[in-house]
């Protein structure tokens, strides 16, 4: 087709089936998300982080001794590579926490002597590592923020238990870790969000998955994406109390602010997703007896549905979630990228295995042709 | 839509409009390609790079004046900043040299304090910056890679000449500084192409300019789009003389490659860019006086004109050219990288000035729901 032509535009590609994928399916209709078939409810139920990351990668869960050896491997691949960890100490703390999530992912690329090679083995290999490594670079960078030293992984804790445990020097709570599993569980996988249709498009020009990776980490940061948890929090920290919210949110619509945790391209009726981030948040909130917060929490939601009946995505509750869990609030979007990794990942081997060059048209809007 | 109906799949969204664009037009009808309504052939004759970077941005020509401003401000921001020639330098030579642009990059967006301020003044000025450092990390990291000492930016020099000095020491002959600012010109911009869709992708979450470049960087990697410049030459250097060139093509197209430097997805009939880069690559050939290489081209072209009807792309003659000019091979797609970061920015700004969240469908066809 032409680019001189009147054809449809489809702006934000709203609607546009891109390409079929058999990872996970968004239901807004029964307001159900399947992880190869799988509820995602059930899954954050019952599985560990790990199980859920095989089955993401491989269509299936892990029988027992393939999980024996997936967790062995992963745990191997957690310390970071010495000069992964020296250009992260070469960034200003003035970088945002996703800036070096994006840096640390471009440099383990560089590093590794494999990364041009695409045979499914090395992609699964370099996704497994990705996996391992990020919570060490997330952790990490939130402890050198704060004067703190590297806390080494611990290779006897699972992934849930050493990624908080690198970030605070200890374990926490087991509600504590629960609510973080269920958390990196539901942020695995959502189909073709903007950062995951990122890694798609960069892969489809056959580039490395470390490059797709790269440039999903950029996608996620973004606000109308994954930076919305962030942006969830520092709502709550202007607000302040829940008797403040409703005048806080009616003056914020005034001037046609985007409220951040609310609102879906996809779901309309609710984020399928919510009621069980919210029934981990309902914990942390008793275990640190912060009814306050879910005051705050539940007042700012009836009123954004009174006035704009626009429900909450994900992010709300996973927001105040990590913000009791003791994350600082620039750490919440690498969390999330830290989760996505798998989902990511996932998505750049379906796309390699049946690849076609993503490369749309635009109609031409600009001066009509003109000479020097 | 759901994503659980039957409706048409847009795989690599061919023919699809995603947005309208004022920064260029491809025309494959007339073979003809816009830059902000001026023909790409004129300009190529007429401006010099920095001209062109700066109608890509602004939407008109500089002013003399403008001119001068505009070219001050790029020769300030060419030195490398220490941090970034530090991680430059942490990377290892097994590095594709597009892994060193992206992480170099990547460091550029966490170093600048202003990163996340995102009004159009700041995003120009990001844009010039990025501009005028490429040139200073791809020729360093050829240097390097050759056991050589950076050279620092020549003031008195312009883009193109400055570019070539830092890569080699010396500004070479006006025939090759010339070949090469056409070759900038002619690589700045293509609407919607794979590396700046993915931009475009990143920039509608809110992210910043930075993240955006990063992942088209990594996008433009790929041998199916900017990689195929380097992907020439390994060609050539495989086929070896002329006169095995037939024999070669055939042997490849029985085994079903895709051969490089040829084929586009939006011209069918020949690359509007290609006659322009092709008078240019004549030059080099007679100026190095290398008939032998102008010979193996045309042959392969000839060739794959009957076997295929298939036309070169752009990077069919510019493979080559960058060859003649001393570039190493796997700093080919880096010096697109450079000529791109123009049509890149651009088109953040643009896709910023009326954004929508890019975020399509895809249609699920994996296992039907299940229960653990
Ligand atoms: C996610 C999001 C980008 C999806 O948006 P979309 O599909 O492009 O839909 P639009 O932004 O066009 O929104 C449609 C309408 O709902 C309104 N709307 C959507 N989300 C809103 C929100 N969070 N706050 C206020 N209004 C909102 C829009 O203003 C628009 O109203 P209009 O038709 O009167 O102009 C959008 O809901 C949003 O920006 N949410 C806040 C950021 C966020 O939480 N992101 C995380 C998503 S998981
Ligand atoms: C650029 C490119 C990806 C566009 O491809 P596309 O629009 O997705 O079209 P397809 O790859 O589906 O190609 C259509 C047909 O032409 C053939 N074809 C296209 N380019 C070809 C090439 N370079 N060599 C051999 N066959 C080619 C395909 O094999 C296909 O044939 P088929 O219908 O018999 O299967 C493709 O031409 C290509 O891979 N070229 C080589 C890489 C290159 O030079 N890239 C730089 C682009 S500026």
């Amino acid at each position: 087709m032409s680019e001189q032509e009147q054809p449809a535009i489809h702006k934000g590609l709203a609607g546009v089936v891109v390409d079929t994928t058999a990872i996970s399916s968004v239901n807004p209709e029964t307001n159900s998300l399947l992880y190869r078939g799988y509820p995602v409810q059930e899954l954050a139920a019952d599985c560990s982080f790990e199980e859920v990351a095989y089955l993401l990668w491989h269509g299936e869960l892990p029988t027992d001794d393939a999980l024996l050896v997936f967790e062995a491997t992963e745990r191997e691949n957690r310390p970071l590579d010495p000069t992964v960890k020296r250009v992260i100490d070469d960034l200003p703390l003035t970088a945002h926490p996703m800036d070096v999530v994006r840096t640390a992912v471009s440099v383990i690329g560089a590093d590794d002597p494999d990364a041009e090679v695409s045979t499914p083995e090395s992609n699964l290999g370099k996704s497994v590592r990705l996996f391992a490594q990020l919570p060490s670079v997330v952790a990490y960078d939130q402890r050198r923020r704060q004067g703190l030293e590297l806390v080494e992984p611990h290779e006897e804790l699972d992934y849930a238990e050493n990624f908080l445990y690198m970030t605070f020097g200890e374990v926490p709570d087991p509600v504590v870790v629960d609510a973080f599993r269920v958390s990196l569980i539901l942020y695995a996988e959502h189909s073709f969000n903007a950062s995951t249709f990122t890694a798609r498009v960069i892969a489809s020009t056959l580039s490395d998955l470390y490059s797709a990776v790269v440039g999903a980490v950029g996608a996620l940061k973004g606000p109308l994406h994954g930076g919305a948890n962030e942006a969830v929090m520092h709502v709550f920290d202007e607000i302040g109390t829940a008797d403040r919210a409703e005048e806080w949110l009616d003056a914020a619509l005034a001037e046609k602010r985007k409220i951040m945790g609310f609102g879906h391209r996809v779901y309309k009726n609710g984020d399928s997703r919510v009621p069980t981030m919210k029934a981990a948040l309902d914990a942390l909130v008793e275990h640190y007896d912060r009814a306050d917060l879910l005051e705050l929490y539940t007042t700012l939601e009836n009123a954004m549905g009174e006035r704009k009946n626009i429900k909450p995505n994900l992010d709300y509750p996973s927001g105040p979630a990590y913000s009791l869990m003791g994350f600082a609030t620039e750490t919440f979007t690498p969390l999330f990228a830290a989760a996505r990794v798998t989902g990511w990942t996932a998505h750049v081997m379906e796309q390699l295995a049946s690849n076609s060059l993503i490369r749309p048209l635009s109609l031409y809007d600009g001066p009509a042709e003109r000479h020097l």
